[in-house]
């Protein structure tokens, strides 16, 4: 006979009501007839009467059941016709499932950018439409001849893609890698993704920078992780934290983004590198070594990576074309040992059955040709330039007020103010001004800092931009 | 103090071995110094002192500890030096993880397919390559200028995409549906995938067409789902069944595939529909129709979807161009309630970050030129004539040996053997012979059934692939 579950997060109340109300459903109690006591269902499925009481109550509420004193619960006469279209409850099914909703900062910036496409945005890190490789994509898809082959692919990825990706990451940033230890991913996401599901289990302990973008996934949260901070410093985290988390959590992975920090665009300084990659390995614990933005040093020579100069095969290390091409093409790149892309590539196949072709052929194409090299050339300039505006604006509208340090990489300038102020508040008073941002509170920090992506306005907006932030400061300092 | 954790499915001496093996790394105890004694260090960690004599042992063997009579154990003086390559214990990471590793049969089959690539091929359920619309591909590409926008793409998918479905779902299958009712996804399994994660909790029961694709789908496993099945019959399976699985064992959703099934090729009768229908609707559960084939219908008259007759909006339907165009392309739908899309949506960001942008516009342009239409029109002669050709090769080598029932549309053909043999043995003797397909036994099938896919293997290969099944069957029957 069937119980309620007392394991389960639903109300005993709830679990008993939707028991009876499915079973009225399937006949088991026709319309008109009494339903057990109180006192009898109570027994039967091993619960107080009072649970009993406030199941029947619900369904009275819902005018499944009818009571009237001395003649007990009856089922409603019209309850087969009355129920409001017989379908799924998909209320309930849509609030189950495993997957942790997006953070409610995270979502109401989603909501202003769908309801009010002309707002100026710093919140959304990435390029601008301008600065996307347009003509080159249009270009190449016009005139190389697509050849590839439109069956399912390899399960790490097109072949030819991995094999450029070599190439390309031992010239560009020192990486010797082989192809069977190159994943390709739908951007960093997945690489996360699959690290997170793959190599770690609920109730995991790991090592997170704070502030971080991984504060912002709500797959840390879907995959049920213990997360504990690393404190970022002006030259990034200290190797001795890590230690320090071990010894107290037993963390199994450490997630950094040493070049350009996202959200704080720090870096984590050169010598400190290699006593963390030395830590990481006497402890036995993997670095997933986050890297969009490398490729976009202002001056093309970013510190070396921490794959780069690991010699134990510590890192995992991502990369991605999203922050230095086309976040659209969906391409990254997980380099890490083979039995561990091999146990991803085959999880992926659950998920997605691996990643179209086509923006794989054409990531392929972009970087053989040459086009993403000049492309690279093209866009640090542009994206110094845009630093540059954005800071002369905020010297301009709120100088003595907002503190920060320029980057050197990176889409991203992040500030603190001087004065407190409401987070959510300042938000929601630099919408009405027609401009949004990402508060740092979803970044993890406290209080009062501001992540404004400079990369994603279009030049002529930037001024513009800040004035409203700064009435909006106003505003709330009245 | 640290302690074994007695829930975890690692044994309590492998977790107190590596717990020490971490410690003296970390420097608690340095080379040549002496380990608690047994008795002691069991006391501290609560469990029985043979418990810590098996942890020592396996220390022991892997050289980090020595011992010897009457001076207790010691930590060995080379231990920080022979620790072979400092770095993660990767199998240990790898092992873990929340996704089922595929079944045994379909590594096999991949294993296989990648070793020999000139394998005759009736395994994979794809189309050849000379069935894909390549040429038009590669012309769409060339002359239609490229001008979707490279940035993050909407959660849902790509908008003109979306509105090309709900037209051409409108016109092809009498599925009538909105933009806002339609989540691109990457393939079939995406949209299955999402479904299990996010709609259903660990534990859920759902129920599955016996044999089905679905019990080859290591996801539900991944999902922790209970899978019960529903016998697929000649005309399909019986709605009753459905309700006798709702009354026994409470199930939350119903999987099927009603035209041409996947493996059996059966198509569920349209006189059971509508009954079907009304009976979920009626218990509150959610069917998904997973609807691969019904454009491939030999004639172009496949039966009525569920969807297309679904009045109560209890259908969660899923298309795909996969097994109609192009699976390397990877890109299907789903069409449900829109609170479900936006939950989908909104999970999927945290997966891939949502689809590429490049194969979602081939895929409106392949629709809206009209090619697809034309393609449609030449695959379902070329799949009867492939069909044709597996009978006639079956009819010639292997007559009154097998049984089957010539399917109208799909790619497959299911058999039977009329001598029992044992599935591995078969498999293993056809690889032999240069031949490979899919045992039943993949789908949850008993033993003695083979999925032939007419669709894949080039048609001068069929007549050599038959009898090479053919003479494996004799070596088995000596």
């Amino acid at each position: 006979m069937w119980k309620p579950d007392r394991s389960s997060k639903k109300p005993m109340y709830q679990q008993i009501a939707e028991h009876v109300e499915r079973s009225i459903h399937l006949g088991e109690y026709p319309p008109g007839s009494i339903l057990p006591s109180e006192r009898r269902l109570a027994e039967r499925m091993g619960v107080n009467r009072s649970t009993v009481v406030q199941a029947y109550e619900d369904l009275r509420s819902k005018g499944i059941v009818e009571s009237s004193v001395g003649s007990g619960t009856r089922v409603s006469r019209g309850v087969w016709k009355h129920r409001p279209g017989l379908s799924p409850n998909w209320r309930d099914y849509v609030q189950g499932g495993t997957f942790a909703q997006s953070l409610p900062y995270l979502r109401r910036i989603r909501e202003v950018l769908q309801e009010r496409p002309a707002v100026i945005n710093f919140a959304s890190g990435e390029l601008s439409a301008d600065l996307f490789p347009n003509e080159q994509i249009q270009r190449l898809m016009r005139e190389v001849p697509f050849e590839a082959h439109l069956g399912y692919d390899d399960p790490q990825g097109y072949y030819p893609l991995r094999e450029t990706l070599v190439g390309f990451m031992r010239q560009e940033l020192g990486i010797h890698t082989t192809e069977s230890s190159v994943l390709i991913t739908s951007g960093s996401q997945q690489s996360l993704f699959l690290i997170l599901q793959c190599l770690l289990a609920p109730g995991d302990a790991v090592a997170v920078e704070d502030p971080s973008y991984c504060c912002s996934l709500s797959m840390f949260q879907s995959a049920g992780l213990r997360i504990f901070p690393l404190p970022v410093h002006e030259d990034g985290i200290d190797p001795e934290d890590v230690g320090t988390l071990f010894r107290k959590h037993r963390i199994k992975m450490v997630f950094l983004n040493p070049n350009y920090q996202n959200p704080t665009g720090t870096t984590l300084h050169p010598d400190k590198r290699l006593p963390l990659l030395n830590l990481a390995a006497e402890l036995g614990i993997p670095i997933v070594e986050d890297d969009p933005f490398s490729l976009t040093d202002f001056e093309g020579t970013p510190p070396p990576s921490l794959k780069s100069i690991d010699e134990h095969g510590t890192v995992l290390y991502i990369g991605s074309l999203s922050k230095i091409a086309a976040s659209g093409l969906r391409i990254g790149w997980l380099i890490a040992p083979n039995s561990v892309v091999q146990r991803l590539a085959d999880a992926r196949q659950q998920i997605d059955f691996g990643l179209s072709v086509l923006p794989q052929w054409t990531a392929n194409a972009f970087m053989r040709t040459g086009m993403l090299a000049e492309h690279l050339v093209f866009l640090r300039q542009a994206l110094a330039r845009k630093q540059e505006l954005l800071i002369r604006s905020l010297e301009e509208e709120l100088s003595g007020e907002v503190q920060y340090t320029a980057a050197r990489g990176g889409l991203n300038l992040w500030c603190s103010l001087v004065r407190p102020a409401d987070d959510l508040k300042l938000l929601e008073e630099s919408v009405k001004r027609g401009v949004i941002y990402t508060p740092g509170a979803v970044y993890g920090s406290g209080p009062g800092f501001l992540r404004l992506s400079f990369a994603r306005p279009p030049e002529g907006t930037v001024a513009d931009g800040v004035k409203g932030i700064a009435q909006a400061l106003r505003a709330l300092h009245l």
